[in-house]
């Protein structure tokens, strides 16, 4: 992240310490010789892009190969009037669009030595890292919980929009769930990422409040072909039958919300929705299964990704080959044949998942898992139907537990001039 | 990490999808083309070293150029008899020097399908990302609560391993504190590190519980001339001071336990001892106070890193020089000012610390900080009278909470045939 850029030169030695006068000073050079010029990112990204638009006619962070590290927040709005959630929403776009170009919040108008600075800092010096900032709105930014218009836009709902359904052994804990707004900060390096949810925080005081939020330390999706596939905490390949952004009319078809979709909510055409689960999962318990059992649940090998039906990682397994024993090799519970689109009319999604790992239990269990977002077009045909057949049927269940949940309608790109949200609250 | 090397080639295909069978077939391609080969590291090490050697006189993990991420844990050991504590540290020396090497635990040795797998598996395919493993004593180890022997070791307590006083404004949280063992892993990705923990912690079920674990995303210290330094939560440039690997003089005064220096624990020659703070930053509030007070608390410019007292980031802070109200430049009451050598009798510490950030409490501020490690030779001389001094008369304590707390011995390398804590225990 550069400093803020030239300004008249600083007169006093202590103005020249400050951040601004610094800035002008040697930014340039702190830039290219600093921490950032000597970290190299490590994702496996296109050669050479180090940031992504911020504009565009879909909000970046969906498609984008999914980088390796992730700071997700849900906020609760405190503002009462439609003024104060504009005034949110352009803020949040500005230090949005600074940001994930690698410059900070404020940039280029140095603030007096008395003032708080306009950047919390710990990403000065760093590049872009990739960051893509994603923003999703709740079904209580709509309405209230009595059913109440809060913001005037409640006959503009999706129909889909609704808080998820409680699924079988859902085991939610309010203090993870739902929220009015959303963010996805996803980056190369982690600083970058909380650097950002932290701004935007900061920037929300008196209009919005942090509700929940949730560190991502790996990816466990890849969502584009240029990129290996990750493993999840089982130990297995996570993302190998994922939609890529390589297929672009099957993203069309299952990720970004049509035109018609929706009559009373055309503002969300070119949006999407977010799926955000916690999902923990039992790792004691499941590193003292063997492997045998372990591949049968997932209904892959655990070395190579392949489906048990055979071949290799990307062979589309066939699930109707059985085994000497007469049992189908991708055995009816397991996880693939239940995900499977031909066991879903043909419904696929855009998994965004990441590993966490947030400490331990009393027991000294860690609590761990994967924290799972996915990007769908109708959280209605796509999502629900699936999970809940998987709450109820996948043989990996045992294995889990839900203590998180959210869904939220992303709305589309912003244009260059526009601000996040301008298709709903204009 | 690589799979366990070649064993006869398997011959049913069930076997071949199987992780041992797979990996002797598959293994040395999986390393050279897979996700590992794709992912470069992002932390300014030295370049091609791609792991550290786990034998040695000093554990490796102290002076080691700091690697980028951290997950820390601590144990309570529940075996009672002397015979298991040796099998676990056993247990623990063999896996850990497979880990740091890219080699899978259980390495070499394919289990049957029906049996648990040796690894948990989320690490296979990455390289073995600079891992290194750094374990610790605690004062409990030796006795507990009632002063009982617990393993034949009491006599061999080194007399400054005690658990640290209360300190002025410290909020503990018990679960946050202590431990009868901890491990330090930090790597240069999060996934290696957090597969490491958890796999010593699989190992020692029966015989040790994980008692609490830290995170930490990103590291606040260089411990290298090498590497550029890095900023904390504070937005500061941290570790700009610190001990250096390069100044080997000054790491043998101030880190490495010396032969002669405590009669009844020479076992702990070469070793350290470890302290671990962490300390949680009130950032929303520190991010409303002005540039001027926030450089004034640390005594150093945010955006150069340099004292003060003018020059540039590596500039030794002159402490006696007065700005023209007839103050001191670097403040009384100023964090680099009362840590500063010249005021602590010229003693100095090798900072190895790390921010963190776990979610967010009820009033959405969130829970961050920075997750503080030293090493130093002697806590009673080095760190308790800098932290009894910080603690009373820091500026910056106002922004500051201590929650978690431990003090471990740390004992000297292993020798190759050797095993961890083998001067101790035989
Ligand atoms: C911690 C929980 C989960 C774990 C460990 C897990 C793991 C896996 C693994 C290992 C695969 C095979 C590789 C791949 O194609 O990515 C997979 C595939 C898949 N999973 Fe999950 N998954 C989890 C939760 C979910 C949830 C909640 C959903 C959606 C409701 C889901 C939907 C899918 C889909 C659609 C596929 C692709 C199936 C195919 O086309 O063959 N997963 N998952
Ligand atoms: C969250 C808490 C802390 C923050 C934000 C913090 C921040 C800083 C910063 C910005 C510096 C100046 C740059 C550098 O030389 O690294 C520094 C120096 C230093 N800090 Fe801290 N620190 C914290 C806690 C501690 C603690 C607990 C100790 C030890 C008890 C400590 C000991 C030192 C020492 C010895 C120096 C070098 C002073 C010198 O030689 O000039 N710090 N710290």
């Amino acid at each position: 992240m550069t400093e803020p850029s030239a300004t008249p030169p600083p007169v006093s030695r202590r103005r020249l310490l400050g951040y601004a006068g610094a800035g002008a000073a040697v930014g340039a050079a702190g830039f290219a010789g600093g921490i950032g010029a000597a970290r190299a990112t490590d994702g496996p990204h296109g050669e050479g892009v180090d940031r992504y638009a911020f504009h565009g006619t879909h909000q970046a962070g969906i498609v984008t190969p999914a980088q390796d590290r992730l700071h997700f927040a849900a906020f609760d709005v405190t503002a009462t009037s439609r003024a104060e959630l504009l005034l949110l929403l352009k803020a949040w776009t500005a230090a949005a669009a600074a940001m994930t170009q690698g410059r900070p919040v404020g940039g280029g108008v140095p603030l007096p030595y008395d003032a708080p600075p306009g950047d919390t800092g710990e990403a000065a010096g760093l590049p872009p890292g990739r960051l893509t900032l994603t923003f999703g709105f709740g079904p209580s930014l709509f309405r209230d919980a009595d059913g109440k218009d809060r913001f005037g836009i409640a006959d503009r709902q999706p129909a889909a929009l609704r808080r998820l359904p409680h699924f079988p052994a859902d085991a939610l804990q309010e203090q993870r769930s739902d929220g009015d707004l959303c963010v996805q900060a996803c980056a190369d390096d982690p600083q970058v990422a909380v650097h950002a949810i932290r701004n935007l925080s900061r920037i929300a005081f008196g209009s919005a409040a942090l509700r929940w939020s949730q560190l991502g330390f790996g990816r466990t999706s890849s969502t584009s072909t240029s990129q290996a596939t990750p493993r999840n905490l089982f130990g297995f390949k996570d993302g190998t039958a994922n939609l890529k952004a390589e297929e672009p009319k099957a993203v069309d078809e299952h990720v970004w919300v049509g035109q018609g979709d929706d009559d009373g909510a055309a503002w969300l055409a070119d949006g999407s929705f977010l799926v955000a689960r916690r999902i923990n999962m039992m790792i004691e318990t499941w590193d003292r299964t063997s492997l045998r059992e372990q591949e049968t649940l997932v209904g892959r090998d655990r070395h190579v990704g392949a489906p048990l039906s055979g071949g290799t990682e990307f062979t589309e397994p066939d699930l109707s080959l059985k085994g000497n024993d007469g049992q189908p090799l991708v055995a009816m519970s397991s996880h693939v044949r239940l995900a499977h689109p031909t066991q879903n009319n043909g419904v696929r999604m855009l998994r965004r998942g990441y590993n966490f790992t947030d400490g331990n239990d009393d027991l000294g269990r860690l609590d761990a898992g994967l924290f799972f977002i996915a990007y769908v077009r109708d959280p209605a045909t796509q999502y629900i139907p699936m999970q809940t057949r998987l709450s109820r049927d996948d043989g990996l269940m045992e294995y889990l537990r839900h203590t998180g949940s959210g869904l939220f309608a992303v709305p589309p790109g912003v244009r260059k001039g526009g601000f996040l949200g301008d298709t709903l609250l204009t």
